[in-house]
């Protein structure tokens, strides 16, 4: 289904080369001042054509909100938004309405849905994570006013890692806080691009000023809250948090997060190994976790593959088309964990311990 | 809150030292013959004092179903359980009253409700998931009859991982396919639990015969479900699907499946990189994802923390716990799997390719 | 499904002649004190045998909480609960196997699930409610503490209705506010029992201290929400708000809620034709509503029916059974409205005018 | 919210003066196909300005498809549709910026919000309803496809009622299948509009083809969620089904519906007193309901009322408006029962009785 919340929702619709996408926010409080201006900069942060690095579709991605605000305010009733395709070149696609493209979604949707639009990947197009962007940056400028701030950035692109945290991330084009690692996660995506192929990587996200207490301990846990987000991203094959994996090889001792009280007498921990969250509930320290992106899919060579009547055939793959997702996913991750935090803080009530 | 799942469902409640924990498992299908001493057996894997190297609380964990079936069969109506707790040591626990023990849930839940049964662990004690293991139990024999088969077995312990599979994973006590390591996974829990201290690990989970076409492509994909039924167990950190965290440092060309045909002309891929899922749908191949576990928290040891008036304390831990949580978790990393297949089965309806 | 709400829900299991029944109550508020002694009270309002115009059946309905509290307070995890079952006289349902009583929902079922509890109606019994009943005395009280206060009783029998409210409805086996109306009743009752024939009618509701501003203005409105609440409940054929069907037989002019100010300055309405509620949302003014029973189908009379091989059979009807529901029906009503009120709750957030 | 159903949906946003309003389909089954000509005549039969005794705003109501459909077939992914708001005249409507008309929900959502879009009756519009006739449009496809058919009109306006049926209810302006009292409806709708008055009524609806065995036994009856539907409907103050109100004061032994075998050897009903529906479930009979619609609050005659400083004042009401909602309501009743039905139909599995 394509409504993601519980209290406050997006629900999406839209194909990659239809007329138009779109969403309705609902849920939303009313009387917050939102910045539109705001909402399409994060729009342009996940835009194609963006940089060298990212595909050569040109789209403006501009969103037209039809409701749901009244002179600069939310008014509580739904918002619902539209973005036009405007630079759909399906002819491209004509090859592709009976091949399945490996590694694709148009094998599976043809077995769920007997019937896919094959025009640039149709709905399963990561096209469709604009409308998220949309629905995320409400929910970013409702975050803020209760003093959450979130941000993701590229950690690794295949082996190079960010070591360090020297620069704005959004200052070179993929994102990246260590000016050093990103100029050869640059590098590597240019020089991998013109072989045809593509590149992976991690993506990392950290939450501060979340209250103590925000989670439901048994099944809606803040943590497979945030991961099932995460997971439902195109190209995610994995998410941790706190010290995930690399944890598991350590002691408990090693593990444990000391509580200790601080100067203004607030309990907080000593260590944050699990990551803000003990028992699926916030603790008051700030919430990070790694998401892991597959490398694109789609290669600019010639692929072997079978069609739909079970034959073998060549696909020429043209289309256009990201060589690396991470530095367009940093706002679509952002965008995920906003809408799920927010969500979760409408029937977040504080209580005194 | 403590329902799980759509269309199929369980809801859950119970604390660890309460009269009884149970659940109800709604949405279930008529006329579905279930076999209850399989249920039990199943209860019996995740039981406590089944080994050397689990805790010594002894519980018999007797499952009583209260309705929903008629002679064998299910009836289509929901299916109430409970299961006594007889083994409650709560005096064990008074010292706990107060006290936040570090890197569990009682400060967690302190912040969210403003009280908490402190009484091992109350409601935060992975005693908790016996309840998911009938509900599991119920839908396993259900997805067999169907065809779809999974296993879970523990993958590694701290540094310790199988590399072979040459023994049923449920012949050794720390449930490992390789033999060899089980042994030294073993060795290593006696020995860390003589320490009073803790290990974590990784278990690997295993589906076989889900048709292709299974999982909504957005939100709800297969392996957001899946991944946030394993995030919502005690102490996991961390899930991987296919080829992972791993899969990101590689490049496209060495990641895509390829699709080919097979003797009996059924589109198939040559390699299983995605494990089995593309675009958030099943595509007929094995799905098979990790689980990271981090260390149990309760240490044997004398621990420095906070009491719930903020002042530093010592605990003298005691209680009767698990030095290493995967051999007894391997039953409820099954039973969310099973749970979840078996709910996101109900809405599935072949389609023709 | 078997739950009930959204944020604060019930969910249900258990037959009328199965080992027991029970629920699970969620999303409940910590550290509401909660008086166990007037939950089972509303038990015994609904319990079988209370008076000589209810069914004979005797049982207790005791029931036992499982989970959820501590020293007398709510701690905000699930209400976990069971009535045993005692007084089963599945003997007397062996006739029943393989018939299908009219008007019961015994074809249905099978039509439905192809198998059914045919011992006492199995799930379709109106013993199902006694869960309900527990459901609506928690959130009473939580209501309660928020100032909202709720009342049912019974309007009309067949076609006598109370025309005055000189007496406690709880002061007369009828529950009817109008003494001398609830004296017709009873007698009306007695002869239509005697008769081996069934009676139905209508039950008032009226809800006060409700804030202005609860329920959602487009599908989740406030009537729709109680509405369905009601028709929920067996034998339940109508339902209206305010002036109801009636209010469609007059002009607009004459059912206008004119605006007013009071002497605290609140905005108010000089009539209350609509019910309290204007747009699916509160305005502050008292709730009222009516529920219309339709009469009870088991008639203790020989009826021509069918059995499941489809030939026509005369059943010679025993059992023991209400000849009119309506009595034991109003602490259902109640129980209903309280949920469905104490779970809207959860989400309200006053709001400035 | 702004969701209704389950497994089908539809979210719908939109204000009355707004840009446009739209919905998303979610849900709907593939390779279904649509005739769009036909969801365009649906919204054609609610479109204002139809005739003499509706309100004179001209909206031409086109909906425009922006997904989820490929060469006139449904694909399975969500379907996005607008309708642009062409003929506001919001000047009309800045003396009501501050003002609460009565029996309007303008009060209620400033209690609710603080804010509210006051031009047109913004979201609390009937004009929010077009929304949903489009996805009862596509629905009411689908079902046909199944064999379901479903019809409304209006039964009553005041106190005529149809007593007969003696044409098409689409060929008069009023929808009624009485021709003799559907003239006599408009003639009187014409006196209380040239009286600046409003005027109620009754609308009756009927569903054929409905398999047995459609319905959740307890919470989610057949009869509660169709209710639900209803009462969500702006201005609906009352439901019932089969006999309903009336019934209630009749014998059991009248209003029991004996089962019988017919001609092709069916089990079915002598008599459907109980509206084709029993314990929740469809029992293959029709099912018929009757919803009551009070008469519409703005009234083209001065009214006093306050405004939001708590002010007396008093309201020259212009605007454009229904004098009574009935001929319009009915393929939005239509729209309703359609998509309550289609949704419930995706988990309809048929079972052998």
């Amino acid at each position: 289904m394509n409504t993601f919340g519980k209290n406050l929702t997006l629900t999406t619709f839209g194909e990659s080369h239809g007329p138009a996408l779109g969403g309705v926010i609902d849920g939303f409080p009313p009387l917050i001042e939102i910045d539109l201006q705001r909402v399409q900069a994060e729009l342009d942060r996940r835009r194609p054509g963006q940089s060298a690095i990212t595909t050569s579709r040109r789209e403006p991605d501009r969103v037209r909100i039809l409701s749901g605000m009244l002179d600069g305010v939310t008014t509580g009733t739904p918002i619902g938004f539209i973005i036009e395709n405007t630079n759909q070149h399906s002819a491209d696609y004509s090859e592709l309405a009976h091949a399945f493209r490996p590694s694709h979604a148009d094998f599976t949707y043809q077995q769920k849905y007997g019937i896919r639009d094959y025009r640039g990947g149709g709905r399963a197009s990561a096209r469709e994570t604009a409308a998220r962007v949309v629905g995320g940056a409400f929910c970013r400028q409702l975050l803020e006013q209760q003093g959450i701030r979130l941000a993701a950035w590229t950690h690794s692109v295949a082996d190079i890692e960010a070591r360090t945290a020297d620069c704005d991330p959004e200052s070179n084009a993929v994102r990246c806080p260590d000016s050093g690692a990103a100029e050869k996660m640059i590098q590597l995506i240019s020089e991998v691009k013109a072989q045809g192929d593509t590149l992976g990587g991690v993506i990392a996200l950290r939450i501060e000023g979340l209250p103590a207490g925000l989670g439901e301990p048994i099944f809606d846990r803040l943590n497979a809250r945030l991961g099932a987000a995460m997971l439902s991203i195109p190209a995610v094959k994995g998410v941790e948090f706190g010290m995930g994996f690399e944890g598991c090889r350590h002691r408990g001792s090693e593990m444990v997060d000391e509580f200790t009280v601080d100067a203004l007498c607030h309990i907080t921990t000593a260590t944050n190994h699990s990551g803000g969250i003990q028992g699926g509930i916030s603790n008051g320290m700030p919430v990070y976790m790694k998401i892991a992106f597959k490398p694109v899919a789609t290669l600019l060579r010639d692929v072997n593959t079978v069609n739909d009547a079970g034959q073998p055939i060549t696909l020429h793959a043209r289309g256009r088309h990201d060589p690396c997702v991470l530095p367009r996913a940093v706002p679509v991750v952002e965008a995920m964990a906003a809408m799920t935090l927010a969500d979760m803080m409408q029937t977040f009530r504080e209580k005194n311990s």
